[in-house]
């Protein structure tokens, strides 16, 4: 995939959280699972590999700050973390706040959901993966 | 979970490939996905922040080399790394090669399955994932 052509590249209506001169932290719109982050390394490089051993570091350094912001503001079951691009192959790492009543667990996000999370319960979420992101805009301010 | 019941703390039937102080990596059996291995971390931690800093790094730093031998031996369309645990809280990576003709490509792992791989190129793929495995256990003698 060309630079051109990556929609991270040329991102449109992300809501950034952070940003780094090495990446970008954004709040994915996902109402059934509110406690959800995106990291995206700004470069257009495909692997982790591809990474300096600093840069590897570093990118660890900062998806566990976001995990450890995560645990503590929304006391999710389990943090996901994943890192896939073969949708579009420019490094991103996804950050998901699991829990049992969610739709899929304890199967991935990304598997067949099999239940829907009562309203309200969703709704205390969503005001904690927003006082998250306040944090997370904090920390790499 | 605790220890006694994590099947992770009592593994049985696993492939191990290398083994250190820290961590184990084993080949993964799907006959449909030859280059799957996983990372799993000796002690029964959670998440990656329950990690040092510098467990953190080590731990990427395993992550990316056995990713550039699977790179170079599997020459897959994208390497994939998830943490989950939701299945079995006990900190584990898995480390996938992915290819356009693979059951679910573009979809994730977890995803359902459209396709078939043709058996001649899993046999191939097969045989690319055994001289990982020895060069991992190479790397970590």
């Amino acid at each position: 995939m060309k630079k051109e052509e990556c929609p991270l590249c040329n991102p449109c209506d992300e809501l950034v959280v952070a940003k780094t001169e090495k990446f970008r932290i954004i709040k994915v719109p996902d109402v059934n699972f509110p406690g959800y982050f995106r990291l995206i390394w700004n470069k257009h490089v495909k692997e982790m590999s591809d990474l300096s051993v600093q840069d590897r570091h570093s990118l660890m350094d900062a998806l566990c700050s976001i995990e450890e912001i995560m645990i503590e503001e929304l006391k999710p079951t389990k943090i996901n973390l994943a890192e896939f691009g073969t949708m579009v192959p420019h490094l991103h790492w996804h950050l998901i706040a699991r829990y049992e009543d969610d739709p899929n667990f304890p199967d991935s996000y990304w598997s067949a959901k099999k239940r829907t999370t009562d309203k309200a319960i969703l709704a205390d979420r969503e005001k904690a993966a927003q006082k998250c992101a306040i944090r997370i805009a904090n920390l790499f301010s």
